[in-house]
C-alpha cells in the first residue's frame, strides 16, 4: 500500500473508546468513513462511526469480516491479541506496523528497544525468579518498583520495593508472571512528545507538551512544556529517532522524564495519546487527523501550532463541572459520551486556550 | 423546555448534509447523539451521526418515530413542509422555532418583518399578475430581479428586468407562483454576522465575516471583514435585534450589503451557515456547536476568536486541489464525504489561519 487512500476509503479502527471516537470525527473531516471494531456494546466512538462491528478480538470470523470491509486497519489501543492481529495483516496493512505494538506491548522489549537506540531509560532488571529479584535488587538499588511486563492486567500487577525487604510480597504480587524491576528516577517534570511519521518515512512532531498526574492518571497536558531550547530539540529528535527505527506509520505519544541529566524515556504509545489532545485546539491539524493522515498515506500537517493551551482531563465526577465549564471564554469542551461516570474514569477533557 | 438537556441526550436534526454532518459532530463534543431524518441515501451526515431515519418529509409516521426518539427537533435547512412541522411539534420543540421558519421561507413575509424592525432591505413588491409587476417597476425601476417568493424551485424561479420591456417575459419565468420584484442595490461588499440566540434569551456573535460569491455560490469567507468600527457594531446590534424579534434560538446567518448609506439586509437563514465554517478553526466554540449549545438549552459560546481565518469553498472539481492543499501550513481541510463531484456542488471547504 503506497497510494494515497481516495476519499471515501474506510478506516477500520480496532477499539471504540474515547480516541477512537475522535479519530472517527478526524476521519471525516478527510472525506472518509470509519469502522469500529470493539467488543463491548454501545462504545463512545459507535456515535459518531459510519459502522460499529460488536465482537470480541477472539471472533477471528468478525475480524475477517471487518478487515474485507476497510482499506486500512488502526488501533486506539496496543493490547492487541497476536491471533487478530495474523487474521487482519493477511489481507490489509496495520498501520502502525506490528513491530511497533510487539514493543510497546512488553515492558523489557520496549526498554530493550529503546537502550538500543542509545537512549536513556530508568535502570530495569527482568525478574522471573526470587533469585532474579535480589540481583536486580542489588544492582539497581531500592525503592524500586516491580511490574509486569505485559500490559492488560487492569490496573494490576505492580508492586513498590521501598527496601529488599519487600522483594517476597512484591514478587507474589506478580502471580507468576514475568515481571521487570524498574529504579526510580530523580525527575523535575515530565513532558510528552507526539510524533508522526508518514508513509514517505516523513516525521512532524507537535511541540512537546508538560504532564501532571494525579492519582497515576494524566490530570493536565501544559503547552509548551518548561524547556530550553536545547532540551526541546533533543525531545523531538529523540522522538523521531525512535519512529525511524520502527519504520513507524502514525502517530506515537512518547513520554520523558526531564533530568539534571538529561531526558528519560518512560514509555512509548504507538497511537494517539492523551497528552494530545491539546493539539484539536492549539493546531489546523490535530493528532487524531494526523494520525489518520498517516495511516491513509496523506501528507502530514506539519505540527505548527497557532494557539497556547492547557489540556484537563475530566474524570469522574468531573464532570459535574461541565455546566460551569461551559460558561468559561475561550475554553473548548470534548465529552465523551460515556453514560456512567465512575472514579477514574476519562469522562473528557477541555482545551483552554491561554495564548 | 426549559432545562438544559442532559449528556447522552439525542438532538434531532432535519437535513443530512454537509450541515447536519458537522452539527452531528459538534453534538458529539458535548456528549450528545444525533438522529439524522433524511430522504437520500447515504447523505454525509449518515458518517457521523448516532442514528439515521430515511424517509422522506411527508412520511408523517416515520417522522413522528423520529420525534419520538429525539429530545428537541433542529434543522440543517430551512424549507420543511409545514405538515412534518406540525407532526413534529405535536411533541418535541423546534429550534429555531416555526416563525422563524415561516419568515425565511416566504421573501415577502421576510421583507416585510425585517422593515418592520426599521431594518433596510432592498425595495420591492409583491407581484401576482403583469399590472402589478408594471407598478413595482414604475415604483423601483430596472434593473431589477423578479423571483418566486419561496424557496425550494430548485434554483429556478428568478428572472433578471434590464428594462421595462422584459417584464411579460419575466413574469413568464414565474409559472404562475407568487413573486416579488426587489431593486438592485449599489454595494461595495457583502457581510455577513452569524448569531446566536440561548434558549434564556443572551446573545452572542461572531465577527461578521466578508463573502465573495462566484456564480451564485459563496466562493470565500475572510475574517475580519472591512468594515469601520461603528459599521461592526450595527451589523451585530442589527443581528441581535432579529433574534430577540423572533425570539429566536440557534444560530442564525444574516447576510449584509455595504452600502455607503449604511447596512442593507440581503437575506436571513434560521440555521448554521457557510459563511460560518470559519469559526470551525477560529473559535473555540463554532457555530455548529453554538447551535447544538442553543437548541440544547446550554450557556452559549462567546463568540471570542482566536486566530484571522480565510474560508474557501470547495466546489466541484475544485476537490480535485484537496492533495496540494493538504501539503499546505495552517490549512484545515473539511470535507463533506459526497461521493460525487458534480459542477456547483459544495465537496468540502478549508480554513486557512492567517493570524
Amino acid at each position: 500500500m503506497t497510494d494515497p487512500l481516495p476519499m471515501g476509503a474506510t478506516i477500520g479502527i480496532l477499539g471504540g473508546g474515547q480516541l477512537g471516537r475522535m479519530l472517527s470525527v478526524a476521519a471525516s473531516r478527510l472525506g472518509f468513513r470509519s469502522h469500529i471494531f470493539e467488543p463491548s456494546a454501545n462504545p463512545p466512538a459507535a456515535h459518531v462511526a459510519d459502522r460499529v462491528t460488536t465482537a470480541a478480538y477472539d471472533d477471528l470470523a468478525a475480524l475477517a469480516a471487518f478487515a474485507a470491509s476497510v482499506d486500512v486497519v488502526t488501533y486506539e489501543f496496543e493490547n492487541i491479541p497476536t491471533a487478530a492481529l495474523d487474521v487482519l495483516e493477511a489481507t490489509h496493512p496495520i498501520r502502525p506496523n506490528r513491530r511497533a505494538l510487539a514493543v510497546s506491548q512488553d515492558r523489557i522489549a520496549e526498554k530493550d528497544f529503546l537502550t538500543s537506540l542509545g537512549l536513556t531509560t530508568a535502570p530495569y532488571a527482568a525478574v522471573q525468579t526470587l533469585d532474579d529479584l535480589r540481583q536486580a535488587i542489588a544492582r539497581i538499588g531500592t525503592p524500586a518498583i516491580l511490574k509486569t511486563t505485559r500490559l492488560g492486567y487492569d490496573g494490576k500487577g505492580q508492586a513498590r520495593l521501598h527496601s529488599p525487604a519487600d522483594a517476597e510480597v512484591a514478587l507474589a504480587a506478580m502471580q507468576g508472571a514475568p515481571a521487570v524491576l524498574e529504579g526510580f528516577i530523580d525527575f523535575s517534570h515530565e513532558v510528552s512528545v507526539i510524533a508522526a511519521r508518514g508513509a514517505d518515512g516523513s516525521v512532524a512532531c507537535y511541540d512537546p507538551g508538560e504532564n501532571v498526574h494525579k492519582d497515576g492518571i494524566l490530570a493536565t497536558t501544559t503547552i509548551p512544556a518548561r524547556l530550553s531550547p536545547g532540551q526541546r530539540t533533543d525531545a523531538i529528535l529523540l522522538a523521531a529517532r525512535i519512529l525511524n527505527a520502527l519504520d513507524y506509520v502514525g502517530v506515537m505519544g512518547v513520554e520523558l522524564f526531564v533530568t539534571s541529566s538529561g531526558l528519560i524515556v518512560n514509555e512509548i504509545a504507538p497511537r494517539v495519546h492523551n497528552s494530545g489532545h491539546w493539539t484539536q485546539n492549539g493546531c489546523a491539524v490535530d493528532q487524531f487527523e494526523q494520525h489518520i493522515r498517516a495511516v491513509a498515506g496523506w501528507p502530514l500537517g506539519d505540527g505548527s501550532r497557532h494557539s497556547d493551551v492547557v489540556m484537563e482531563n475530566l474524570i469522574g465526577d468531573d464532570i459535574l463541572r461541565v455546566p460551569a465549564i461551559a460558561k468559561e471564554r475561550n475554553a473548548a469542551l470534548h465529552l465523551y459520551g460515556k453514560a456512567e461516570a465512575r472514579p477514574g474514569r476519562k469522562m473528557g477533557h477541555v482545551n483552554r486556550i491561554v495564548g
